[in-house]
């Protein structure tokens, strides 16, 4: 048997917890990406619907919105599950 | 069987619902590329045909066209399936 | 038997350990985290919960807080079991 | 059987369709290279002949003219296959 | 039998005999810890005890100690065994 | 049968060729050598001899000669069998 | 068989040859080091005694001794074997 990891929460098995809901997705370069999880596999590669793209842009944080997207895992610093950024309020 | 990853739309099987439809292709150097997806493989390296090349230069956005190209898959961002960007208009 | 490493700790063992338990990771970035590890898997991916996440800004230190996150491994520079930055007293 | 990818032309398939013919690289450092397709292996390493390196040196378009190169796949960020630039026109 | 290398003290051996003594670490960011080995594994990850860490800022150097640490490898420039640096001195 | 490549001229099949004959090696930060090829690895590292390193100072180009060295694949942009640079005429 | 590579001289073979005398390794960041190599794996990690550093600051070559390291294979751009630099005459 692979070595699958420790504890009672894996981070695969966290992500298979968020499908079907919203995550907060933050970037390597500050990037930042909030939709529906529809599914993912072993690298955080992460197809997302409903997606509000947020980047910093001469301190100015511009809102880009798309149907859905997939995002490559490999620049992904952090997954936020079940929440969103405020920056709309 | 090895872990193919979770949720209703694994990456992979995304992309292959693009097969012969229109891509948004957002590199990591913010290079932008939109064409139709005539084929991919497992680490999103992807063939292109009908491209538009969109990279910014001195802040202006320089759009090149092509017939067909091999992308490689280590440098895209994200994938947006089935729009291209509208800076043409 | 693959080889496993040298020592009485080794280090996915010592990750073992602090399941359930507090642990400070500080990420090559300077970006500093303490939370709950609940879970972890053999590439130092890690569930964390009761997050505190520390950003330098500017010279000022930033503390955002959030219920749970996903936290990619390859950032992680450090991992300290069992204790926390003391930046809030 | 091993996952190969989707799609009708798959990315080393386009390769194998190039094989003798003109392909045009263009590398993540903005170098470019054409010349004659002579193989390749899965890694996109290749083999060229006749061919012509372009440069970009304090905004000079340099012309290197090589008769055969070895190409280390890892930095090329896509091929144009059966073109090439129109810089010596 | 897999290759594991030449010579009369192997990398991965030496590492096993430094368990239980001082190891000097240098990364790459110039950071260095020092502090005994308690284990590691194939990818130079280690578990450190008694730890000093010296940190360059701004010309000086800032030293911090911590109980114990998982130092993640990939960042490793050089182990200097059983000895420390004399910045205390 | 592991996919071996496309084309009549392999990648390594030419490295192959090449043994013993002069190759000239260009580097991704521009460094460039020069020697006869005594052997290789599939992953691009090469036991040069009768070696002309060529590095870029100040816009000063420094020509260093060493018997034989052993030169790391993994930094190689280009591989210009059977030609050297003409920079010492 | 798994390929091994091409030539009279592979590179692990080179490394073997050297066991038990002076190499001098060139690194990517231009640090130098100068020791005898006791031990190497198939990374090119290395065991190195009687061990000189030399490192560039603000233009001045700092030497250090220290008896033994191990030094971390990926980030050595070439290695000389047999010889070493001859700073301190």
């Amino acid at each position: 048997m692979a070595y699958e990891g420790g504890g009672s929460i894996l981070p695969l098995k966290m992500l298979d917890k968020c499908i079907g809901q919203k995550v907060w997705l933050i970037l390597r370069d500050d990037r930042e990406f909030c939709g529906v999880l529809k599914g993912h596999d072993e690298y955080f590669n992460m197809v997302l619907q409903e997606v509000k793209e947020y980047e910093l842009v001469e301190n100015q944080r511009i809102l880009t919105t798309r149907h859905s997207i997939l995002l490559n895992g490999a620049n992904i610093l952090m997954i936020v599950p079940g929440s969103e950024p405020d920056y709309d309020s």
